[in-house]
C-alpha cells in the first residue's frame, strides 16, 4: 500500500514521459487500491480499448466497465460456484490471505484497458508454491475455475476473470531465491515485479534480458506466461532463449520442478517451453530462473526510486538516459529506404544495436498536433529511431558516426540528429513513445499488433489506408521494425461497429496471407482467442487443444482464454 | 558422392587441426560410402567410445561393431517386421530412393562412436515433407518403427536403429527455401548440411547462429532435433531462441506447419519448442526457419572449400582465423581465479565475448606428452582461452587489451599471450581442441558431458580424482566454462567394468546433487536414457511420457531413445 500511495503522485510527472501503457496501468490500478471515487465522464465511454483519455485526466478516468459476460457472447462453463465451505477451506490453506472485499476485488476483476470485467468473489494470495499446489489440488477436486494473475497489465483480457473464476494472485510470491554473480543467473518467485528485479541485478552489474513499459507493476511470472517481448527483444531475444528454468504447478496441484539454473541441459523434452506463452492455461508459474546479460558499461544506469516525487523525476531522466547513450532519429524518403537503412545498420552497428524503431509521417503529425512536440528533422515519409548500447562510450559513438556518415552520404537517409545529452535523447524518445497518447487524443482508436515479414511490414498500412478512404480519420503505422512488429492504428470520430466489420477479419486475413502473426507480443487472452486460426493451421490448433486436455483435463485453468471457442 | 570423394583426401590434412569429432566423422562416414575394405586392428577394439585411434590411423579405423541388441540389455518392442510388400509400397512412395543394399545400410546402422549398431534392412530417402508424411502414414498404419536420421553425428546412439527400425534419412531434403537479407531469416529443408548453410548465409553477410565441429556432415534438422549447442552458444544462445519456425511430420503422417519466419508470434502455445531437443521421438522435423545474426565485420571469414587440396589448407587457415580475431590463452593459479577472471571478462568484453574455454593442468600435460604441443605460457593449474568477435578490429583489440591489463595487473592471471597472427591463433586453439585426441592416446577413456552451476564446475573433477586415486591414470576437466559445461574424462589402461560401476551412477548422482544436467549438449539418445531421472524429477519424466503417448501413441518414432526403459 505504501507503494500505491507513492505512485498516486504520478500526475505530477510531466505528461507523456510515461506514455507506455504499463505505467499508466500502475497509476490506475493503485489508485483503485486506495479506493478513489469512481464515476462516468471519460470521453469515449467504455466502448473501446483506449476509450478513456489515458494521460490528460488521470483522476477522472474511472468509468464503470461493462461485465465481460454482458459485452461479449460467452457462456459460463459448468464449473462449481465458490461456497462458504470453499472460503473456509481457503482460509485454512492461506490464512489471512483470502480477499473477498468487493472493492478490493474490483481492481483484479477489471483489466487495464477497461474493456473486460469479471465478477470473481474471491482472490487468494499464496506465498509459496506449496500453497499454490494445495489451492489447485482443492480447486481441481471441487471443479472450481481459477484465474492466475500477476501484475494484471495484459492487453487482451487474459489476466482477469471472465465470470466468477477464483483469482490466484502471485503478488506475495515476491522473493529472490538466488543470484549467481559469475553466470548472471537469477532465480526468483513468480510474483517479483520486473522493475525490482531489474534494480536487483543492476546493482550486481547485470541487466534483466527484458524491459517493458509495464515494468513497475508486471510480474516476472506473468512476463513468462505471456512470453513478453518489450524493449530489449532485439538485443537479447525471446524468453524462450533466456528463461533457463521454471517451477510450475499443474492443474491438479502437481508441482513440476524444472527450475534448473543451467545454460545447457539436453535431458529429455524441454517441458518449461510449454508454459512460456501459455497464458496461465496449462499451469501456474511459481518460480523462474533467467539468464541476465552483463550490464553494458557505456550506459549510465539509474534505477526508478518510488520513494519521493523528486526522486521520481530524477530517476525518470536517468531511465531515459539509459535508453539513449546514443540515439538517432532519421527521416527516410520511403519504406524501401527504411529497410535498406536497417540492413546497413545491422551490418555496421552489429553487436551494439539495441533498438531500431520506425514511425510514419502520420505519427509525426499526431505528436506535433496533439502534443505540440517539435520534429528535430525535416518532414519526411518515415522516421527511424536507432539505439545502441555497449561496453565502450567511445567505440559506440565511433561506430554510430560511421553508420550515419554512410547512410547520409549514400542518400538513404535525408536528415538526422544524434542526441548528445540526456534531455535531447529524452525528447527524441518521446516522439516515438508518445504516439499512443497522441492517438488516444485523435478520437476512437482501433488497435492491432501484428508481426509481418519485414519487407511487407508497411504494406498493410498502405493497403488499409486505400481501403478505408474517408471512413478513417487516420491510418498510422509504427513499431519495432527490428523485430518485424507493426503497431497499426486506425482513428475515427467515434466507435462504429460497421467499421469494425470492415477491419476484422480483414486485417487478420491480410496478415495470414503473409504468414504473419495476428498477435506479435500481446498474446490472445480472451479477446483475440478466435483470431488464432488466422495464424495457426488446424492441426496446430488441434494439438494445442490436446495439450490443454492433457495438462488440464477439467479445463479449470484460466478458462475462456487463448484457445478458440469450441464449435 | 562427389563430396565423399573429395573428403577422402582428408588424411593429407595436418593431424589434429580437425580434431573435433564431427570432422573425423565426415571422413569415416564418407569413406564407408565409397566402400573401403573393412577389418579389425583398431587399438582398443570396440570396447569404448574412443576405442579406435581417431586421428593417427584413419585408413584402418574400421573394426566390426557389436550389435546394440547384443551389447546392451534391450528387448525389441512388438513392431511389425518390414515385408516384401512394404518394400514395394515404399518404392511407390519414394521411387528409386529405397536403399536395401547391406553395405550401404551399414553406414547408417552404425553410430559415429562405433558402439551402437542396428540391423535395419531398409533406408528411405524422401525429398519432400509430403513424402515423409506418406511414409509415416504408411508406417503408422503398419506399426513399423522408424529411425529418423540426419548426418548421423550424434554421440549417444540416438541416430541409429537399435533393432530393425526403418531408417528415414533427410539427406535429400537439402534445399534452401528462402533467405531474407533484411531480417536474416533463413528457411530451409531439414537435410541441409550446416556447413553449406553457413557458407550460404555468409555470402549474404550473415552467420548461422550455431557452429559445430560436425558441421561438415550434420544436418540442420538433426541440430534442431538434438538442440545442438556448439561453439557459438555463448554468443548467440540456444536454438530455442534462434529457431523461429519448424515444419514437423507427426507419427501418423500429419504435417504440422509451424514454419513461420517471424521474430515475434504470441498466438497460442509455441508448439515448435516441443520438437527442439526431442531427438526424433515426437515427430520428424522436415523444415527449419532460423534467425541468422549479421556477420561480425572484424572477423576475416572464409569458407571451407572442398574442391582441391590446396584450397582445403587455405580455407582451414581462414576458418581458424575466423575463430581468432583475438585470442588469449592465460594461465590461472586456481579455479576461484578462473571464475573471477570470467566475471571480469564478461564485464569488460561485454558484447564481443564469443568464447571462454578452460582446461586444467592435466589437459596441458596430455597435449604436450602425446601431441608434442608446446605451452605458450608458464605452467599453471588452469588455462583459459578467450575469444572475441565484433564489428571493429581496432575496438575489439582495445577492449581485449584493457581486459588483459586488468587481470594481469590484479594478479588474477599470471601469464598470457595474445595471438597476433593466424598461425599463432591456430596453435592456441589446437591446445584446447586437441585434448580429445590426446585423451584417446592416453588409454581407454570414460567420457562425461555435464552442466553444473559454474562455481561447482571443477569440484566434480577434484572429487573424482580423490575418489579414484590410483584406479585412474588421469582424471581431467575442460570445457565451455562460459556455458557451465564440463567435459570430464577419466583415462585408464584398459576398459574395466568395475571402474564403470565406480563411476556410474556416482557421476550422475553427484551432478544431480548440484541440480546439474547429466547431458549438457549431447542428449540422451539410446545410451543415456536411463540417466534421465538424475536430472529430471518423476513428475517431469511422467509428463514426458504422456507427451510421447499423445504425439506418438504407437511409439513408432525412434523407439528405445530419450525416455527411460519402462519399469
Amino acid at each position: 500500500m505504501a507503494e500505491a500511495m507513492v505512485l498516486c503522485r504520478v500526475p505530477r510527472w510531466s505528461v507523456g514521459l510515461w506514455a507506455s501503457p504499463g505505467w499508466w496501468r500502475t497509476t490506475c490500478t493503485l489508485r483503485a487500491l486506495v479506493r478513489p471515487k469512481r464515476g462516468p465522464g471519460c470521453p469515449g465511454g467504455a466502448s473501446g480499448p483506449l476509450a478513456c483519455s489515458m494521460f490528460s485526466k488521470v483522476s477522472s478516468c474511472t468509468p464503470e466497465v461493462m461485465l465481460t459476460q454482458e459485452r461479449y457472447p460467452v457462456q459460463r462453463l459448468p464449473f462449481s460456484v465458490v461456497s462458504e465451505e470453499d472460503l473456509a477451506a481457503f482460509e485454512r490453506l492461506v490464512p489471512g490471505r483470502v480477499v473477498t472485499d468487493p472493492e478490493e476485488l474490483e481492481v483484479s476483476n477489471v483489466d487495464w484497458l477497461r474493456t473486460a470485467r469479471g465478477c470473481s468473489k474471491v482472490l487468494l494470495r499464496p506465498r509459496t508454491s506449496e500453497e499454490v499446489s494445495r489451492i489447485l489440488r482443492y480447486c481441481h477436486e471441487r471443479n472450481l475455475a481459477v484465474n492466475p494473475q500477476g501484475g494484471n497489465t495484459g492487453l487482451v483480457g487474459g489476466s482477469v476473470p471472465v465470470f466468477d473464476e477464483i483469482i490466484l494472485s502471485t503478488a506475495l510470491m515476491n522473493q529472490v531465491t538466488s543470484f549467481n554473480s559469475v553466470s548472471g543467473i537469477l532465480t526468483c518467485q513468480a510474483g517479483c515485479v520486473l522493475e525490482g528485479l531489474s534494480r536487483y541485478v543492476q546493482e550486481r552489474d547485470f541487466v534483466m534480458p527484458l524491459d517493458l513499459g509495464a515494468k513497475g507493476s508486471c510480474h516476472i511470472g506473468g512476463n513468462v506466461a505471456t512470453n513478453a517481448g518489450g524493449l530489449r527483444f532485439l538485443r537479447y531475444g525471446s524468453l524462450h532463449g533466456t528463461v533457463l528454468g521454471l517451477e510450475v504447478v499443474l492443474a491438479d496441484g502437481t508441482v513440476l520442478d524444472c527450475l534448473t539454473s543451467l545454460r545447457k541441459d539436453n535431458t529429455g523434452y524441454d517441458l518449461k517451453q510449454l508454459f512460456i506463452g501459455s497464458e496461465g492455461t496449462l499451469g501456474v508459474i511459481t518460480a523462474v530462473s533467467i539468464l541476465c546479460p552483463p550490464r553494458p558499461k557505456a550506459v549510465n544506469v539509474a534505477f526508478l526510486d518510488l520513494d519521493t516525487g523528486s526522486d521520481l523525476e530524477m530517476s525518470m531522466l536517468a531511465r531515459l538516459a539509459r535508453c539513449f547513450l546514443e540515439s538517432n532519429l532519421a527521416s527516410c524518403p520511403g519504406f524501401a529506404e527504411v529497410l535498406q537503412t536497417f540492413s546497413t545498420c545491422r551490418g555496421m552497428l552489429g553487436e551494439i544495436l539495441s533498438a531500431f524503431e520506425f514511425m510514419d509521417a502520420e505519427c509525426m503529425q499526431l505528436v506535433q498536433q496533439h502534443l505540440h512536440l517539435a520534429s528535430p528533422v525535416q518532414e519526411s515519409a518515415f522516421y527511424l529511431l536507432v539505439e545502441t548500447s555497449g561496453s565502450s562510450t567511445g567505440h559506440d559513438a565511433e561506430k554510430l558516426g560511421c553508420f550515419l556518415e554512410q547512410v547520409l552520404g549514400s542518400g538513404l537517409v535525408t536528415d538526422g540528429t544524434v542526441a548528445t545529452d540526456e534531455s535531447k535523447a529524452q525528447a527524441l524518445w518521446a516522439l516515438r513513445e508518445r504516439i499512443t497518447e497522441a492517438l488516444s487524443r485523435d478520437g476512437y482508436v482501433y488497435k492491432y499488433d501484428v508481426s509481418l515479414p519485414v519487407e511487407r511490414l508497411y504494406d498493410l498500412v498502405t493497403d488499409l489506408r486505400a481501403r478505408l478512404g474517408s471512413q478513417a480519420r487516420r491510418v498510422v503505422g509504427y513499431g519495432h521494425l527490428g523485430d518485424g512488429n507493426l503497431h497499426l492504428n486506425v482513428t475515427v470520430d467515434a466507435f462504429s461497429a460497421a467499421l469494425l466489420d470492415t477491419l476484422e477479419p480483414y486485417v487478420y486475413a491480410w496478415t495470414a496471407g503473409q504468414r504473419g502473426s495476428v498477435s506479435a507480443e500481446h498474446g490472445l487472452g480472451f479477446r483475440k482467442r478466435d483470431a488464432l486460426r488466422y495464424s495457426k493451421p488446424p492441426p496446430a490448433v488441434q494439438l494445442m487443444q490436446q495439450l490443454k486436455a492433457l495438462l488440464d483435463p477439467k479445463g479449470i485453468l484460466n478458462p475462456y482464454k487463448l484457445l478458440p471457442t469450441q464449435a
